[in-house]
């Protein structure tokens, strides 16, 4: 379907695109960027690139399609960097969790002869690296893609056709709503989940060793996503701000009423609201939607 | 091993002890104890016990074993129920997830002449309800014992062998200490999820429905904690209090620091507590802890 894809970064999700590409046959040839010379090397010996570089306006010459695989935070650099090599008519997409200030910085810098639509595949893994990717990682699970007012059609029937290829079910949705949406759905469950692990992080020693062995109550639940890559999470909190702090003060508004109930010993309220919370565990299962973080070490 | 063993309160806990003893051949006959009648014909015809009665003065007449399996709200008023009906020797149990005010309860009402030997196996899973039982669900998991000063070595060990016939892994530990661990790695985690959980249920109909839809992001391993028994979550957080708030307080302290350097833009904070919880991750995994909640559904 596309002459050359450049995949820049090629960490879990960038080598898992170009296995999926590769699987599914959606490109003639591949090229790998990634800032790290080693990773180059390994994609070339792993045979998930046909050809790589550290260098990402070399890296983007002769692409029809360009998909950014880096943290959020390196996008701006990134954009900068290719913008004066795109080829006319070339599609530039990107995998961040965020959407908004993406935008934000990649429409700017990209010249007008070239097609960005920004896409957010929901899946990942806790590992990190081009070895630990697979070509499966996308299957059945949902590619938000937030085009802008002036993306042409036929650049966002060719990106979401490539996602369907992968095996995602693809969704169209607005950048900010996308950010308000995963802020709730992702970001604020992995900033509590990493608070959590940090407060028994910072316990004595004695106490933590028991942490691990016990960590069966719901502990270990908190311990996989908040062993989640830190440069993408860091990036995703700065870049996710209001969405994050106006999701955040919901929680802790929330929170506060549980502490307030189980100081004062009111049951009546703490049972309505653990019977309250019950209702929305069956939709999720009917919909189907498999753990973010699968499969499970 | 026993002879007569009564279990009082058959939902899943219960039934799946009554499974377990049945499976292993640790008692010549059981007795279901139940406040709701139609249990107690279910748990008869399911075969999970040998006699079953709503009265637990009559449920527990020559059993020289009776573990309470009810919510920990409930041991009070058991305790006084069966106080005066208890055999000379008989070994008191529970399973309750907390264990220091468990004790505070049943200590004072059950006489001299009885064994009290406070347990909790930690394992569960998000269905309730004596037919979701299962008898391999302490299978490879941690029962903690939390004996008094003066409990008899002997009735310590006859509990010890009980669990330890079901597979798990017996740990004698202190009450207060078993109910800070506890409040961290399973209270805390639990309370947290159903406030997550609650924040997103009190969300406007059409962002709800794309928040299940999108919940594959980490929200849905919060569902599950926050789908699980109301009223055993509600005696849990009004029965360990202290510890409950001392770790939430450490907690907020903490999800504080984070949420000021994601309104600062610190980006350097972030990335350096998102590198320091990675690490108790690969101690926890060779710890070869399963989930709490398993069997996923």
């Amino acid at each position: 379907m596309f002459k050359q894809i450049t995949i820049i970064g090629f960490g879990l999700i960038g080598s898992s695109v170009a296995r999926a590409v590769i699987e599914h046959k959606q490109a003639e040839s591949i090229v790998c960027v990634d800032t790290d010379e080693e990773i180059c090397n390994k994609v070339l010996a792993m045979g998930l690139a046909d050809d790589a570089t550290t260098d990402p306006s070399l890296g983007v010459a002769g692409s029809d399609l360009v998909i950014l695989c880096c943290p959020v935070g390196a996008m701006e650099h990134v954009a900068s960097r290719i913008a004066g090599h795109l080829e006319n008519g070339c599609i530039v997409s990107d995998v961040g969790s965020v959407k908004g200030s993406v935008i934000k910085v990649l429409q700017p810098r990209l010249p007008s002869y070239v097609h960005l639509v920004p896409a957010h595949p929901i899946s990942g893994a806790e590992k990190t690296g081009p070895e630990s990717g697979f070509a499966e990682l996308f299957n059945n699970r949902w590619c938000i893609l937030t085009p802008l007012p002036h993306t042409e059609l036929s650049a966002l029937e060719k990106v979401t056709k490539l996602w369907e290829s992968f095996g995602s079910m693809v969704e169209i949705m607005d950048p900010e709503h996308h950010d308000l949406i995963l802020g709730l759905t992702s970001h604020l469950p992995h900033l509590i989940a990493y608070s959590v692990v940090g407060t028994a992080t910072n316990l004595e020693d004695d106490i933590k060793s028991e942490v691990i062995k016990f960590s069966a109550g719901g502990f270990r639940d908190f311990t996989r996503l908040a062993s989640s890559d830190p440069v993408m999470w860091r990036d995703v909190f700065l870049n996710n701000k209001d969405a994050v702090l106006e999701v955040l003060q919901r929680f802790t508004e929330d929170l506060t009423s549980l502490q307030k109930a189980i100081r004062k010993g009111d049951g009546e309220y703490l049972y309505q609201q653990f019977s309250d919370t019950r209702e929305i565990r069956p939709a999720i299962v009917d919909a189907g939607q498999a753990d973010y973080l699968d499969p499970e070490s």
